[in-house]
Parts: structure tokens; sequence; C-alpha cells
């Protein structure tokens, strides 16, 4: 039985690029063969909890401007309703995944215990809706920064008291998400930071935050969970500054404290630029380490300082994203999760729709030009030439000596090289064939 | 026998806070002693001969403004003309170090057979000025990024050529470093990164620059040298995005090419802000991991996207930056580098001197400030406080304990932590009294 | 009779710059003559409502920290008592002004009627409070911005009925104000620009943003209200643009209105920063049109992309300020307004004093040596000496001339100007003598 | 007879979007009709001087990358090579304009009667080149930034002496484009600003810049040049500030010194995203104010700080600039002038052919998308929907009213305004229908 909500919108279908209907896939095609694979199990949409449902609508400067049915969110009863809404747009939507934190899905109750009763509920509730037909979980996590007790850090907290509510409540969640099969379960530590150094002992935190991530990880195989644990790099915002900076720094983080073959990166479009960073680029960076787990695809609005989560609609930004997801294998168990939310002005249901159905056509558009772009192979080709010389026998060599014999050689041989062109135009006229 | 250069400007001494002489110290005082030790052995304050002696005051839309007597620097005589005028400013402003790059001291010849005997003859003429009571050499470094033949990268250029001429010129300005008794050697990337990853392979790309830094160790091995190795970070300019992006990037790499105990950072204030950190962050990043090698002070105008290497003259930033130094023991072979030019409309020689005066003279208010803080002890007690819970057995317990025991706790004990005011404002009011 | 909420915390006093008391005044002295008049002459300052008692601690990742015992803000009892403990506050710090928006003195009752009725309800009270010796209003301002119904702007929203809305609300408000006796009343329009040029007509929003302007101008000379009427620039947030950008954008939106007579500009440090100003770059552009009204005093983090708001902490930062400040004259009807909010883990009562009284400290520090460089006239001589030139005839005769005949001069003179140094380092030092 | 210079790069010819020939139009058909008109007639595409054949590739820490047969650019000789090399790229390219700085086209000599001699001598010289076939002057532009003498500003400089040497030189310029039958005359200010408040008159020098550009306007009605005055906005770089910082600035500059009717703008992308704006919305506000003269294509990129004045390559972005062009009557006497350089690795001349192919391709796609947006509706309809309420008498009536009247209409009719969706995303994907 239908709630309602979306009364009068039909199920989004595919009907091609002339399509002028504003609820209708014009490059999103599921069943389309891309490189020998379903477009659905390429591009792994799925929808956030947190924004699409869970958002009130306010910003630094203005309270809610959404009316929803399920407000205010503080009892189990409009939690129900609200999942019944969610499964009905992800029917709409067709996607195959969806995610949540804890608590977008079950009311805040301050207390662990009446938390971890209620998200047992909620969670057995949308269990039995993905039992009937509904899209899988792409991943779980636990919302550490919302509720005042988490204002100082989770598993940084100066209070040890906060860092086991923090270890209680990750475990309830990956517990729920192994329950609900999920394929990830994904940290995001946006008070794992600090407000001011002047009260922050950083090596201590870094240390506990490496702690308890060794002690998710064991958890994990505890319970014989087969997903991937993802963290999410995020230079600021909230707080003045999260350790977890950007793809590089959580490298460095997993490798320091012993975990890179257990963790990998979930990235995000508007992260990467509050890092100063281009997507591709963080993108590059975790492949380059073969930790690209997942993305969370949105973009930030280039003129604001502040992460924007708008839907994404870039076409040549989104194909350079999947290309480079592409080239290292595409996605395992991750997938292409909308971290974006409808403009606090975009009040109607039909808003959420066309939202999403305007960025999954994005992203589809995208990947089939990054496809492309692959199979042609102009790029790697290029790449290839650029780095030939390393090729040989004796540049290989050279790696394997010492300061001493190469700048015998260079004196010897007068080694003097001549500049080549980096062809920077040339390429990017190429990408725009594809895009 | 003097250059005249200077004509007319004394040497500058100490008049304390009181002096109106805009040519005396009012702050830095070389023999005061603080936290039992002369001043001037805390800062080791350093001349940059790139800013000061070799930049002619372009900027990407002008030309030269700076006239001075060893331009066109393109030969010998004038190279020798330049030290001579150099020293005279050693002398002048009392500077117990001085710091270059090949580049900075000796013509660009265009073969490396050249620029390796001029750089040996430069360096042998610098060494006798050295004898004859000049200031002793922080740190030498090569320029791999000014000539066209670096426009891709040095150690990751793709052209295995151009590897090579860098690892000739690195070993030739350890050599140089060496033998004028540096305490350090200093390794910036400039063009170690990349303007499109269109054209890059940048997984091939950092282990071809891991594989150079082990070289430059094993080299410093080799010829004995005591100095420290440093890198020094910036994340972006002049390439779109450089591998040595901040501290904890350039810590993740050291950590990932085996170089965590070899190689220290020297960290710059207007990198920090171009990677979007506060310049005490970076110190206390590198501190954290014991890897605090040396800082190049100056200010970036918190307004332009670039790096503008101005002198410092905010003192409570300055203060902060040397809180965290002295916390982590104070400077072992590092230093206070000063990579700051004078704006290029400061044409005048007095230019050059006020600037550095007042640049000392801020770290060193800013230093005696620090000091008196550490020793005040407010900072650390109000730490203490802050982490007290985590000394306790239970906690230290907690750390080696796993996720189900701890949310069994959580469950059992009812916990539920109560914030605490983090007291920003009031710590924030406390540094006041001492900048 | 006292609410008990700064129970413990006793009245600040002058205490000197050696005080150790963290809540006692180190350079506030409110008696102390400075140019010729009391300091608190000079400086006017005033506490902010909004942020210091309506804002709860959410921000874009959280909600409530503060639990205060006028929480929710939702009724006239509590909304009675947070003015009861305004007043407290203001005689803890001894402040002569206070400021507010409508929305923060009474509680949104959603229809104009109730609003107006509350307002004019709680300023009665208020009222009274000022009338038993509290200090005076240096503002009062509408929000309109917070409400859902502002979503799409005030007096530019694409509904003539919300421009409507904003109308009786100005007036309400300027009612207010003036039975308030308040001297300058404020528009900020946070939500008059666009979230996106797709959906917005800028020409007709600006002509409405104009009419509405001309329209409070005209209504506060039917009321008689003498104080002044000020606009406040931001470049944006919560908007994606603001019209009201920076100070120069204002003047010449004021200009175009017909309005550079009638309205001067309230400036913010944040919201300069926010614009890629510095704060004096605005108070200069502003004073160089006779348009300096007030100051919004707090700090951004430089490091973030949004209005951090915090209290202002940097003394040679703010001596600039009131550089400018002092050398147009001082403030006239403006004062220096905290538009600053403790950090959201600040939590304690004593933080919320703490805070002002740092802040106020700060001010009055870098006050003094505005004073101070103003009466050594350091800087005047300098500007003097570097414009000299143009106090001749012949420059005067030359702006008053012709391209063709200045041509002519150049080629019959040979004019071949020789550049003169900008000192800006020597300039520096000076400024670092007084702060 | 041919240079030589572009050997085996044969004339660039319209092939289709289908064409993989990377030195082919895909889509710029000058030919094609659009909206009434040929394209070659809307978008009056430019090449620029400067970047293209003046610059030699050095950026702030690396010399010159290109080495051209007109190296180095120091007497007349080789300045006529390099304008012949010029004219046989336009004719490559097919453009119908070009654009050039005095100091682009002839050298640097010192003196105002020689460069007066040698500008009168290379314009003549290009002058045969035009009327032998090539494309037609689109603007001029006095370089009055890059020489020394300008260090400290042109027609705001503290000495008048430079003012003088500004005069002589504008005046120039304008009659050597008054002379090749130039279609405006530009002035970028990128040294009028200050690099420091500390050491400027702000006041004083806006009055100079104010009374120089009145002159300016007064001697192109005095020679009866038709073309039409353009200021370009750039919010800084090279000067810390600029006066000239963006559109609404601008436009307040020139009203106050009552030259809105006799000075238009010229923009562009690159110092829109430094002022903290999209392309689109400085055009926007120049159309708004019928200010609207001509663009600079270029664009930055996002994660830099400075200009970086790349070729455009993003079709989304270039059809929103073209969109508000098209719907404020397309260019009059202004055009697409590429203000853009190849990368400085990018060495080769057929880099030099190929971004500019790409350039016009992208910016031909935008603006042919554009057209069929503003032909096909959509957003205007959308924009009359969401205004309708303006339309009606009452609410006119209303913007002739006063607040009182208004507030009583809310008062008696509970006026309570219930907000409407903003539909952002909905539109947004319209516009990815065309792009």
């Amino acid at each position: 039985m239908s709630t309602g909500f979306f009364e009068g919108i039909e199920k989004v279908v595919y009907e091609g690029p002339d399509s002028t209907n504003p609820m209708a896939y014009r490059h999103y095609n599921p069943d389309e063969i891309v490189m020998g694979k379903r477009m659905e199990e390429h591009l792994r949409f799925a929808v956030a909890w947190w924004h699409t449902f869970a958002w009130e609508g306010q910003d630094p400067f203005g309270g809610q401007t959404f009316v929803r049915p399920w407000h205010p969110q503080d009892d189990m009863e409009r939690a129900k309703l609200k999942a019944d809404v969610a499964f009905e747009l992800f029917d709409i939507l067709g996607v195959p995944y969806f995610c949540w934190h804890d608590a977008d899905i079950r009311p805040e109750q301050g207390s662990f215990a009446e938390n971890l009763r209620t998200l047992n509920e909620i969670t057995d509730y949308i269990g039995e809706k993905m039992e009937a037909g509904g899209p899988d979980l792409l991943w779980g996590t636990a919302n550490m920064f919302s509720h005042r007790r988490w204002m100082g850090g989770a598993s940084t907290n100066p209070d040890p008291d906060v860092f086991a509510f923090a270890a209680a409540t990750v475990k309830s969640c990956m517990d729920a998400t192994h329950k609900l099969g999920g394929q990830n379960y994904v940290l995001w530590g946006g008070r794992e930071g600090y407000e001011t150094l002047l009260n922050t002992d950083l090596g201590a935190e870094l240390d506990h935050m490496g702690r308890f991530l060794n002690m998710v990880v064991d958890y994990k195989h505890k319970i014989g969970f087969k997903g991937t644990i993802l963290v999410e790099p995020k230079p600021q915002e909230p707080s003045k500054h999260q350790y977890d900076f950007d793809a590089a720094t959580c490298i460095g983080f997993l490798r320091k404290y012993g975990l890179e073959n257990e963790v990998k990166l979930n990235l995000e479009q508007g992260h990467a630029i509050l890092a100063g960073h281009s997507f591709e680029h963080e993108i590059a960076v975790a492949a380059a380490e073969g930790m690209l787990g997942s993305i969370d695809m949105n973009r930030n609005d280039y003129q604001s300082g502040w992460d924007t989560d708008q839907f994404p609609n870039n076409t040549p930004e989104v194909a350079l994203a999947y290309y480079h997801i592409l080239k290292s294998g595409g996605f395992a168990s991750g997938g292409t999760n909308f971290d974006a939310k409808v403009r606090r002005q975009s009040i109607d249901p039909a808003d959420l729709v066309a939202a999403h159905v305007g960025g999954m056509d994005i992203c589809a558009r995208g990947f089939k030009a990054a496809a492309a772009m692959l199979e042609d192979g102009g790029l790697e080709t290029a790449l290839k030439e650029r780095y030939a010389g390393w090729e040989s026998a004796e540049a290989q060599a050279m790696l394997g000596s010492d300061l001493g014999s190469i700048a015998q050689r260079v004196l010897d041989d007068n080694v003097n090289p001549e500049p080549r062109s980096g062809r920077q135009e040339i390429l990017e006229n190429y990408v725009n064939r594809f895009v």
C-alpha cells in the first residue's frame, strides 16, 4: 500500500537521449551492456538515506524548509513511514542499492540501549522490505557527529567513555549491516579532528583512532562480515581539521597502523574539492595503492568553501572520475552512492525524484564516455609513448643503481636531455571527443 | 674590501623594545638566555640566497624591478660579487647561517659538466669566506625546477635521462653541502607532480621518486654526511599538484618507501597555508611523528592563492609555531630559514636589510612568548586535565580490548557520557597574555 | 533578582596588563582617555543577542550542544528569561550597547500579527530593563533569512507576498528600534541573492531590493528616526551569491538607487575575508566614500571557507582595522558589535563571559595601538612623502588636461620616470613597534 | 612566403562531430546559420598576441621553455617575424579577429619616443598584412604592468610622471587601434591597485583612475574612434588588490565617475573565478546594466588560486556563458578573445594550433547548445512562471507604495506566504538536455 508521498509520479524508465520527458532516463539504461557487463552492475547506484529522507532543509542561517509526513523524526512510527517512502523512491528510480547511518533510520533516544533497540527494530523492518524485492544495502555506517555527545570527537574524544560509546555504536551498526547483507561498512570521522590545536593532543588522538580502526577490522573478521571496511576522507567541516584529510593522508594513516591491506577508501567529489584536489586525483591516488573502495557521487559549488553536496551535473567531470575507476578495474564491493541533497528550496517530492534521475543520467553518460575512451585507448597509448624511455634495460638498471654511478654516466656521456611537449591541450581535445 | 652595495648601513645591534631605530633589533638579542640556551642557538636564523640575492623582482605579469650590480647573473665574476654582497649582509645582520640552491650561487651554463665546474669553484669561494669568519651553512639544495630541462619533473620525469641529470645534480649539491659543513640537505619537488593527470602515470612517478630518495639517503651514508636529509612539502605551484602535498602526505610517502627513520621535514608557513593548514598544524603533525626537521619562515597573504613568501610580521602566529617547536624539543640540525622575499617594489638595499631585521625581530618576539608559555605551563596543564580520563587503568585496558567487550560494558553500565567544555576561548585568551 | 545563570561570576573589572586573572580586563579600561575621549565612547562595544543567547550550538553536521534554561525558545516566558540573562551578562561585562534581530528576542509564531504582538511585548520588557540602568541599543534588525518563508529571498523574493511580509517586518523592527532609542538600523540580506542563476531574474531582483531600501529610508524620515540606516555586505553564505557582495558592490548599488547619502555600511571582518578582502580594506573603501557606519567585530578561520564568526584574538589585525576607523574620524552612530559566537564545544556560562572579555581586550589593545600610531604619525608622513609629487601645480594641471597634451609633454621632455621603493617591509616593521 | 614555423600543418577545416582528426573543427562551422546569423559573426573569435606569440613559457619558478625563432624579443626584425607567424596562424585557424598589447608587438626600448616609433612601424606592418586579407583587429590595449616603471601603478601611481607616461602610452595605443580599424579599446589595470594599504592613498588613487578614464573617453571622441572603450575586471594578481575587482565594482566605479554610458566591460572567465564568481554571473551582472562588451574566453583551474588562463574545455560551462550573452542580444562590437595560453610544457607549434582548435570547438559547441536552449525557451518560461506574481497590478502598486501601507495590508489580509519550490535540479536537468 502506497504512502501517497510520490503520488502522480511513475516509475522512471529509459527513453533514450532524445526524450524530453524530465522524468525519464536519457542515458541510464540498466540492461545495456558496456565493456561486457550491464550498466547497472557497473555503476551500482545507491540512494543515501540521510540527505534524501532525514535532512530537513536546515542550513547555518535557516531552519527546516521540508515539511514531510515523517516529521518530527522522533518516534518509531514515523521512522517506519520514512522507510516506506524510501522504498517507494527506490522502486520509482529502480536503484539497486541504498545506504544509511543509524541516526537516519531510527530516532535518537539518548541512551545506547534505547538506540540499539530501535536500530534492531528498524533494520528488521527494512530487512523485510528488502526481502520483498527491495534493493540491497551498499553500506551502513554510524552517525558519530550529530549528537552533542560526539562534539569533541568519537574515537578521538578526550573522554574514554565517548570512545566506549563509539565502540558500542559501531559494533551495533556493523551487526546491522551484516544482518542486512551490506557490501561495505563505512567510517567517516567528521568530529575526529580538532577545533583548536590549543586543546588537542594530536598524537594521542591519532593513536586512539588507529587502535579503534584495528578493533573494527578485528570485529569484522570475528563476525564473518565479508564486506569491505571503508574510511572516507574529508579535510574539514564540521571540524577545523579532520585527521582523514584526503586520500593520501588516509593511506599514510592506514599504513602506520598496519591496516593497508584491510581498509579501503570511500571517496567523495565534494570532499576532494575541499581538500584542494580534483575528484579524479583522489581516485587515481587510491587506485595507485589498490585502495579504491567506493565513491560518494555529488558535486561541490566551486565558488563556495563548504560542502554543498549537490547532485552531479557536469558530464566531463564525471567522465574523468569513471575513467580512473574503470582503468583500475571498476567497482568490486563499492558503488556510486549519491551523497547529494536537493537544494533546500527544492521542497516538492518531484524534486527528490528529478534530482536522482538527473544525477543517475549524468553518471551514466559520463560512464559511457569513460568506457568509450578506455576502449579507444587513446589516452593509454599516449601514456605509454610518454614513458617509453623507462622500458629500456638501461633505465631499469639505473633505478637499481646509485647517485655516484649515475653522475659518472651523465659526465661521461654528456647527458643533456631535451624537453618534450606534454601535449596537454591535445589530450584535452581528445577527451572532448567522448564527453 | 666592501662592495659598497650596503653603503651607509651599519651593523644591526640589539637596542631593546623601546628603540625607534628601524635598523635595530628590538627583540632579537642573540646572547640572551632563554630556557637555558642563547637565543641565537635556539632560533638558528638563516638568510636564503635565492630570494635575497638571486630573485630579480619578476612576477607573472612583470619583469625585473631590482637592478643590482651582479646582473645579469650569467657569469662567474658577477656570481662572486653576489657572494661578496651576501656575506656583507650576513655580517650586517649577524646571522649564524645561510642556505642556497646551486642555481642561486653559480650561473646556469647548460650542461652538467659546466655546472659542476662552476658549482665547485663558487663553493670553494664561499668556503673561504666562511673560514674568514662568515656564518655556517644551514642547508644546501639543488634547483631542479627553473631550467626548462626540468619542466616535466626531475626524478619523476617521463624521460629517464632527466632522472639521471637529477641524480648527478643532487650528488653534486650534496658533495658541495658536505664540503661546506652543511647541517642539512633539502629536497623540494616543485616539478615532482603533474600539470594534468591525462598525461601522468602517478603510480610510476611516485615509485621513481621513492627510489630516488633512497639513493639520496644511501649516498649520504656513503660520503659520511652527518646532516639531516629533509623534504619540503608544498601542495601545488608551480605544478597543479605536487606529490609532497603536506606534512601528512610526505610522512605517508616516507613510510611507504622505508625512509621514515632517515628523512625529516622542512616546513614552510606559506606552503602550509596553500595546503589548507595553519603553520602550527604542520609542525605538530611532523612533531607527533618525530619528523620535524627545520622551518622556512615566511608568511602568505591570506587573500592570495599563491605563495607570496613575505617576511613574517604577525607575532601571535609566529609564537604558536615556535611553541610547537619548543614543545617538541627545539631545533636539532634545523633552524629558521627566511624563505621570504621583499616585495618587488622594495628595490632599495635598505629594504633588504630592514625586511630581515623585522622578520628576525618578529621571530624573536614570538619565540620568547612561546618560551614563556611553555615555562608557565598553562596550556600543558589544560591538556593534561582534558585527557585525564585516559590515564585510568580502565581506559588503558579498553584500548587493549575489543568492540564486543566494550559494547557489553556500555550496556551493563549504561555509559552515557556528558560533554565537557572545550574551553577554546579561555585558552586563546591565555595565549594572548603572552603574545 | 538574579537568574543564577552566571552564578559565581563577578563583574569584570580592569586590572591592567600584568593581571593573570582570566576574568579581568587587561587592556579595556573604559574611563581611560585616548585621543581626548574615554575608551568606552571610542569603542562602543555591543553584545549580539543572536550568537550569545539565541544560537543553540548547531552546525551543518550537528545539533544543539548548549542546554540553556530558556530552551526551547518557543514561548514568551522563556524569551523573558533569556532577556533577564542577557542583561545580567551586559552588567557583568559593563558593555554600553547591545543588538538584536526580532527573531532573537521573541519566539517565531508563524504569522505576522503574532510576531508583531510578541515583538512589542518583549521590546517593552527590554525597554524597562534599559530604563533600569541597562545599556543602550546600538542597532536592531529583522531576521529575514531563518524562517522557511524567506528561503527564496525577502525583498528579492519571486513572490510579491514575501516582499510585503518583509516590508511589514522591517517596519515593525524599525518601530521597535526607534522605541528603544536605537542608534542605527541594520539590513543584512542573507537570502537577497540566489542559489542558481537558472531560476533568477537578477535585474528585477536588484530593482526590487533598491525600491525596498528606498522605502526603508522614507519610513525612517517619516517616523523621525535619527539613527543611521546600515547595510551589511557579505558575498555568500547562506546563498550562493548575495547581492551585497562587499563594500564596493554595496556602494555601487546605493549610488545606482540614489541612496548614497542616506545609507552607510556595517562591515564585518568575517564577511570581508569571505569576499577575498582584508577587514581594513573594506573599512578603507567605505571610509573613502564617507560610508563607514559600524563594524561587526569577529574573526574568520583563514583555513575555512565559511563564516566562522569567532571572537577576535589577533591584535595586529584588529589594530589595522581601528587605525582606518580612527583615521576616518572614529565611530559616529556606529560601534563595535561582537558578531561572534563561542565555539559549540564551549558550553559553560563561563565560556560566554570569557569570550567577550578576551574579545573586548583584544579590541582595546588594538585600538590603543592604532591611536598611538595615528598620534605618532609615521604612516601618514610616509604617505604624504610618497604622493608628494601630486601636490605640484603641474601635476594638478595635468589632471585637468587631456591625453594629447600630456603625450606631447612626455615627448618634449622625454619623461622617463624612475621607480621608487614602496618600502612595504619598513612600514610593516613600523606598525610592529605599536602592536 | 611562409616562415615555415607551422610546417606540415594544414588550414583547419570543419569536418563535423564524427571526425577523429585532431586538427579539424568538429563543431565550429563558420558559415552555419544559428539564430539567423553565421556562427563566425556570432562568436567573433580572436587570437591574443600575448599568450600565443609573446609569452615564453615562464612561471614563478621557472624560465623560458618555448624556443621560438623570434626570441629574444628585443628587435624589430624579430618583431616582424613574430607578426608573420601570427598571420600564418590566423590563416590556419580561419579566425576573423586578433588582439594585442603594444608590448606584444614591438620591443620595449626604454623610452616613450622609441616605443612610439616602433609601435607605429609595427602597426603599419600589421596593417599591410590586414589589407592583404588578414583578419581584423578586435581590440588593442597598452601593457602598463610589465615594465618596472609601472610597478607602483599606471594612472594610480604615486608619481605623476608615471601618470603622464601612461597617458602618452594609451594615446599611442588608441591611435594605433584606430588606425587599424579596431572595434574596441581595452584597459586592464593589473597594477591599478595596491600591494599594501600601508603605503596607499586609496581615495586619491581612485580619483586619478577616474580622471584618467574620462580622458580616454574624451580622446576617443576627439579622434572619432567609433569602437567601444572596455575595462576588464580582475580582483588581484599581480597586485594584492586591484580596483577593478569584478563587474559590480567596475560598474559602481563607472557610475561614480560619470562613465556608465561610455564604457563597457570585457569579462574573463578566469578573473570571474578569482573574484569568487561564476563566469555567467559576471556576464549576467554586466548584461543587467547594459554594460556587457566583450569576453576573454579561457578557463581557470578550480584547484589553483592564480590565473591559469587555460584554453576552455568544459562545454556545460561555456554554454551557460553564451546563454547569457545571447539572451542579452549577443555581441555588438565585442567578441570571443582567447586570453588563454598553452601550458608551458606544450612547446611544439602543433600545440599552439591544437589548443585554439579545441577552444574554438568547445565555444562553438557551447554556443550552439545555448542557442538551442534559448530557442526552446524552457528556462525563460520557467523564469516567467516563477516571477508571475509581480505582473499583477497589485504587486506593481506595492512597489510604488510605502512600508506603512504594506504592513497594514499584511495585517488586514493576514498575508502569510507559503514557499514554493525553486526547482533547481529540474532546471539543471533541463540544461543537460542541450549540453
